[in-house]
């Protein structure tokens, strides 16, 4: 399975191919639509949302419901085309943007327009084609998902087991603790009221991976397989499995996660490896913390450049953007993991 | 550039074929060489080396000193195969070791010995393969640099300026600042003195990477392709570029690199973002921090379980153990960071 | 430079998305759908057509007038879909159609309608995608040209030199000699008229490219290359470069190439070898003959089996179809070439 | 599963790794070492053999005689590594043969002593590679025969059934009817007389794939994958599936393959599709031939240049030198198949 994202944020329409995926699969578009309306600005009350409906369309790869095996291409249309006053940000790149590096590999011929291709809502299509992973999954009994773990330093309850997850999936903030959710809103609210953006990070579970997939070499190893699907997210700067970071402070004595015994299979205590033991899954969920950077949108004074003339300059981005893309971006990030989880799998 | 490492840690060798190498690099074996002495283990007086001469033969891909373009293969013999006592290791897989997950994956045809295939040893080839792309890269003007940038909660100094790493490979004990590098030592010899190991973790810089390089897209953002080949470390559990998990604590206005003119060249004040916007490099180095967990092998007693009984047991791993591959990792996340950044060059 | 082709034969549209061309083109597209006309059935009074505009929408990957860099996508909607009696055929498939093999693959759930994704249809968006590709070669002063070499029996003159095919690509029927062509017609007309179709032959140049890339080895080797992209056309069956099988019959002193020196520059006197030693350019135009087998769908009644009761049934085609795709498959041949000589080059 | 070769002609080694080869296998080296005697030059009274015992030494990825899953590779130690009087050779490239297109590509760093990389002897390595992939393919109930169907114009037998080819393999010099063997021998032994040499085409048949298996798409269709292992090895320059170039010649009333009911099993009662329509395996024998070039060396007078001067030169090869490799190409291009299959089957 393998896949190609497309589109621009202005232009007519975004898209994603999926080649490579199972014949048979009965699909459901509606379970397909419900994972776009999670990643939908606007709901949340936080962003001032652009009016897109994000309706899905398949144009090929599915024959009476199912899946055919031939690439599975999905088109959503941007109906809200408003160019704005983008022209202003033409030749001068907005800070930890895609503007400038966007311009250096474009040679100059970047669509602008929004963010053009680097745009937030190319995570639409990555939306829609996780959800279809996700389907191909739940056929093998395995599920895929994820929390907030934090946002601005505000801290969701710890994930103590991947389970948890189950309830976090339908809310419109989705967190374990809906008062530390609460935290975490007024945060952000407080940053757009002062021109300002927060980053966050996401806590995501692959629950029901079978041991023994994988590989510790370049190219097959489980970690690996999952940072490259999950870097493709725009706004990931870091990926760390398990405890993680945490790990940097451990002894092993701590860190490494006993054996037992569970209902005749070997089960560990502890899940500081995030179920990859060597490269490989150890049947164990697959857990994993997503960094994501503030919005680097705001609208407070930067210091930029004028790539025509070379000058210094200050710019100030008006209109609408997203104080924090966090809370949308959490089916994103399990989008991703699906795609990377039916990568390991040989889908 | 494409590469394959094999071995076991107790076969007859070990070694890489290199694929796709430029032609007409002039091959500087010394300074392979001298990589590989910077990995070798027991020269810190914190690890009771097996002996090994490391030497590498090259087989092939190169002619009267220069590359061909022609598949390089090197190959380092393994000199010290004492088995020891790993047969008690063979069905009582070590807790965060590749064992179980390993023996799972090769259907109970592990090579247990020392590890075999996910033996730290066989980052020895990855070493020398990343030594040669480091000669390539030198060629275009870029160099790689890293330090250890934690050990067990103790703390490098920051690295405010990745020319600073320059000074740093010469070092037995590779920190910034050589107190610090001093309470590191002691922070192991102190958990090794008590039958345990510790994490850490490196900070690495790629210095001279030009704008432009990468994408948004998975399979050709720099950020994926950095951690696909980082985490075929054995040991990184994560990997965060530029300021990584500080940005999720972070405002726009603080984690946003503002843009400005030096030289007549467009750079940035701060590099948070670790040189890449957008999936794409954007002529800053490319810095990032990976995450390494404590040695598994541990002396200390540990719950594992009887792989043909079912039963569950305790181990604890006798003889020659590495309290910490963190020092010995510096030359390898280079390594792994340099081949990662030919990739990205399209060599 | 990778693509993906999708749709299906009776799909709501057919596309193409092509990732990682280079960024700076001007991308004609009137030169698109010109080559899309080439392809276009029923032009050349031999086959009954599908009423088709086969206009070209891009989706994505050009500003301006320019390539970006990120994914281009190019859609052709499917305007006449009038599903016909296809019914009759979904479980009785075509001899040497995909029916059967696309029927065991898709487990039963194949769009049985045209064809599907294995219809002749699916060569718009490859023409496309070839068009494009053409493009990037011309800016490198790099041509591809192609003529019919034989249908049933009746060859084409020979190609004395590659230029005379700039002459083909302009004509309804792309022969060398047009009365070798209008026999070739005639051929066509016979076996049409007594329900039957016929096969044959095309050969390919490309023109202009540089000595000194591919490799020997598997995944790099130039034949292996432009083969894996000409066997994606339907209907290929085998690929033969510059004598083709014509070698088998040669002695060396036959078939060797002479070097010679012109205007300053290496070069051969005779091409036998297709412009590849080695699997490794050679400066002279790389050549190719692909072997097209006879449309599978013919009046006449043929032997099948009904895949539900498993019993053996007899079958014939009604309706419109093709009695020789060789004439229009000539800019699809092209497009494979054009394709391939792009990833050759390292676009 | 991939592989990497390497080596050249004189240098130390030459040898292959292979990754991602399934776990569990009983790995027969016997019958890796049977497989390379059937390539090895000089036992066929034609070619002046290089002394070689062409002995393989598996370095990794085997433990108790099974394969681990981790990377296998397996060396050959070059013994007989006489440069003689290459040196001529260096500037004055052989026509047909890799040396020029080789001098470009490596940017004048050509290991040019006995063809370096280029050499027929790195055959030997995918022989051995083959043989592995013929081990996995037998326990999937799957086998591979071939024999040269043509040498110089002196035909075999033609393969009525896959069957006769198991009788083939034992032969020394494999063809299906040993009179017309004797013919080729001849035809062989005067053209060496003669300082000449001859090609030839080898039909292979893999017989036992199961249907359903590749696709109609770029990267997945069989006749793809069989091209690109096929077209890696030296000398072949042509690839037909089925009928081949016959098809050319047909209607499609008589290519088309009939379908019937056997054993309650869908078969066709012709395979002049090869096993494989719309890119997907049929449940036939996958059927190929390839075309061989003559030998490039031969020792009459050629037409060269002098890479130095720019002058024209003639040279003539001294020395051993094989008049025809078509006889020891037979395991070759069925090490090839095998791999290829392989790859079909996802292993």
């Amino acid at each position: 399975m393998r896949y190609m994202i497309f589109g621009e944020s202005h232009g007519p329409a975004i898209g994603v191919v999926l080649e490579g995926i199972p014949a048979g699969l009965e699909l459901n578009l509606e379970e397909v639509q419900r994972e776009l309306s999670r990643r939908k600005p606007g709901q949340d009350g936080i962003s001032t949302a652009r009016r897109e409906e994000d309706k899905v369309q398949v144009l090929s790869g599915v024959f009476e419901g199912r899946t055919t095996g031939a690439p599975l291409a999905m088109v959503i249309t941007n109906s809200d085309r408003r160019s704005g006053d983008y022209e202003a940000l033409r030749y001068t790149p907005r800070p930890s943007h895609g503007d400038y590096a966007g311009f250096i590999k474009s040679k100059g011929n970047l669509d602008y327009r929004g963010g053009g291709h680097f745009s937030g809502r190319l995570t639409a299509p990555l939306t829609a084609a996780g959800a279809v992973a996700k389907q191909l999954l739940a056929e093998r009994g395995i599920w895929v998902g994820a929390h907030i773990s934090s946002i601005y330093g505000v801290f969701d309850a710890a994930m103590e087991n991947a389970q948890a997850l189950k309830t976090v999936a339908g809310k419109p903030f989705p967190v374990l603790d809906d008062a530390k959710g609460e935290e975490m809103r007024q945060a952000i609210l407080q940053a757009k009221s002062e021109g300002d953006s927060v980053g966050g990070a996401i806590e995501c579970a692959v629950v029901g991976m079978p041991a023994g997939l994988g590989g510790p070499d370049f190219g097959c190893n489980v970690e690996g397989i999952f940072a490259q699907h999950l870097f493709a997210v725009p706004a990931v700067k870091g990926v760390d499995f398990g405890a993680g970071a945490a790990l940097a402070l451990m002894r092993g004595s701590e860190a490494n996660d006993p054996y037992a015994v569970q209902d005749g299979a070997v089960v560990t205590k502890t899940n500081h490896a995030g179920g990859i033991n060597g490269g490989i899954t150890n049947g164990m969920p697959v857990t994993f913390e997503a960094t994501l950077r503030p919005t680097p949108s705001i609208a407070l004074p930067q210091e930029s450049v004028d790539l025509r003339s070379g000058e210094e300059v200050e710019i100030a981005i008006k209109g609408r953007h997203d104080p924090c893309v966090v809370p949308r971006a959490v089916p994103v990030i399990e989008a991703a993991a699906a795609l990377a989880a039916c990568q390991v799998l040989g889908l």
